[in-house]
């Protein structure tokens, strides 16, 4: 999508030196706007563990490109076969939630690893990653058209309530949204936001309620960039205040994106997710997820008897809580300021997991299905009997 | 409560001027403890306004101490009887949702208008600021005494299920708290706080999550400081940590305060509030409210057939949740930062409301009632035919 006009993706290939990726160093956003080189192995396990890229879907593409930058690192190296199985256990040790990264760091392996692959190791693993990368936008892409008939018959309905000669405000569709599931997570387009721009684009009125999400702020920082950058209109709001604007009906749908979901349509994404999805199913919101089949985990189910899955819920660093970054407007620098007392522990667990019970519909790349074993394996018929 | 081991209340008159009033600006922790003086009824118009005070009961009190000193400001006003009503008008107008505010100016003016009060409006007027002051210590004791039979129940059906020979902590009640009705909302003990305060000091076991409570942090920065000031054990959590938290077992109570409560149990509380309470409600965790009877807004309840009382809901500045403030470390200065794109609007709703069946428990200060108009009448039968 466009920055400043100009497209942009989240990570590519340098245009002068395809050794070197480049990606968007999402720390600085919305402030500054900074490109950064990665060179190294060390340099993606970095920029996926600090977060300078973020979002599932990113995090599998730039693992790919990690495993061929280290592919290049190690090519001289007496036991490449023993580093490259290094390389990939540091870089699915550097985000323990999303499916997509062990994925895309497999599937570089497999590649790799066949007979025939002796002395093209370099080369193939570049073929996995942009292979993985444009996969990727194309799903994006689709999961765009799909949502988009939601959303525009959520318009249709609301037309038909309240005619625009009474109240032009009135057909609008207010769309909440949690965290950054935008093109700033993916390449391009997004996995919640697609439908909301391929809506925007085809003329349909939309309106976003960002939430902020804490503590990271993916939401203020990187939602509300993009989204004012592509021109759609939106609000920021605080994590607290969904519940209120769902019980005054000023929210037609929710969407949001999923860092991994399960074979039975239990979703894990951002904490807070969970809250919001209450709040929908208790004022009769339509909920959805926006999931690239990349996120699917199509080996976990909740053990019998539960609700939830097993999932691994990272804990992160408490600093993230008793600190903020923000944008001293006097020196136009960004600073860091302490928000807690000195005194005052903090946790910070990074996702929850809500139960399908709660999902109205998830949006993938082949279509909307219920958030069930047979929603999911309606559309994947190939994961049928795994 | 104690602050480095003195003893303070939130409002109080200057020890060797009765005509000035002293607060905590609280704006300032907890970073810093910063004392103001208030001699004008501008000066508590601001304070109130801008949330040097904030909590409905202190918000209450201050509206009183506001009356008084307006009484000696207007004291040689030709016009004193208008004057006074003008100050009324301008107080209640500063913050638009907590009860307590318009019962407190109200009081104050009810007995100054009577003829016997002629010549003595001065002194009556500090003498119902007292009283109101008074009351409200004395409230927020009884429901600390209350609310501690819930947590010493709660205790104990842990130390049942777990001895502690087993495991040491497995009998620690884990209490999550949203916003500050601390004492520092008060005068003393708080409301929400108090049986927290009042089951530490016997020895129960307690640990208190705290939601930071965005987009003003009052969490992060009031309840986490008075409860580490007090030495109660304590996690500063994101807002959205809650539902996560109670679906792996990890709170055992909710207790939050409120700004007003309806005759027939609804909540209005800080916005995130009927997040927590759905939270709650799905894994079947208690949810309590700490309510003072001067919080009860006895004329209120929702109309027929809607499930939400009509209380106005204050929007406040969109720039409380563009910016925020923190320490700067470096410097030691707190600093006010940017969070969102400058072209991104941000809307900032206050409180929500709460429905009455999420409710558990109301906890006054003459016992835990339900949240319902048989509950609340049962504890106050004065109010029955009202």
């Amino acid at each position: 999508m466009n920055i400043k006009g100009k497209h942009y993706r989240t990570i590519w290939p340098h245009p002068d030196d395809e050794r070197v990726i480049q990606i968007i160093d999402q720390r600085h956003l919305p402030h500054r706007f900074v490109i950064e080189d990665l060179k190294t192995l060390e340099d993606f396990e970095a920029a996926i563990r600090d977060m300078h890229v973020r979002g599932a879907p990113l995090i599998g593409s730039a693992a790919a490109y990690g495993m061929y930058v280290a592919a290049l690192q190690f090519s001289a190296s007496q036991n490449f076969d023993e580093k490259m199985r290094e390389a990939a256990a540091r870089l699915k040790a550097t985000r323990p939630t999303a499916v997509n990264l062990a994925y895309a760091v497999d599937m570089v392996m497999k590649v790799i690893d066949q007979p025939v692959a002796n002395g093209h190791e370099q080369e193939l693993a570049l073929v996995v990653a942009h292979h993985i990368t444009e996969e990727s936008v194309a799903h994006c892409r689709s999961i765009g058209e799909h949502g988009l008939k939601i959303i525009e018959e959520i318009h249709q309905r609301k037309l038909q309530q309240s005619p625009p000669i009474v109240n032009p405000k009135s057909s609008i569709v207010n769309i909440l949204t949690h965290c950054n599931a935008g093109w700033l997570a993916c390449i391009d387009h997004g996995t919640a936001t697609a439908p909301i721009y391929a809506a925007h684009d085809r003329g349909i009125p939309v309106h976003v309620w960002v939430d902020e999400t804490r503590p990271r702020n993916q939401g203020a920082s990187l939602t509300a960039f993009e989204l004012a950058e592509h021109g759609v209109p939106h609000t920021v709001i605080a994590d607290n205040t969904g519940g209120h604007l769902m019980q005054h009906g000023m929210v037609d749908m929710v969407i949001v994106g999923t860092d991994r979901t399960t074979r039975t349509g239990e979703v894990a994404n951002k904490i807070g997710t969970y809250l919001k999805a209450l709040a929908a199913a208790d004022n009769g919101v339509p909920f959805y997820v926006g999931v690239p089949s990349s996120s699917i985990d199509w080996s976990l189910r909740p053990d019998q008897g539960r609700e939830l899955p097993d999932i691994p819920i990272e804990e992160r660093d408490a600093g993230e809580v008793h600190f903020i970054s923000g944008l001293d407007e006097k020196s136009g620098e960004v600073r860091e300021v302490r928000l807690t007392p000195k005194d005052s522990p903090a946790a910070n667990y990074a996702f929850d997991v809500t139960p399908a019970r709660l999902v109205t519909g998830l949006i993938t790349e082949r279509g909307v299905c219920a958030a069930s074993e047979e929603g999911l394996v309606g559309l994947f018929a190939e994961q049928k009997d795994k």
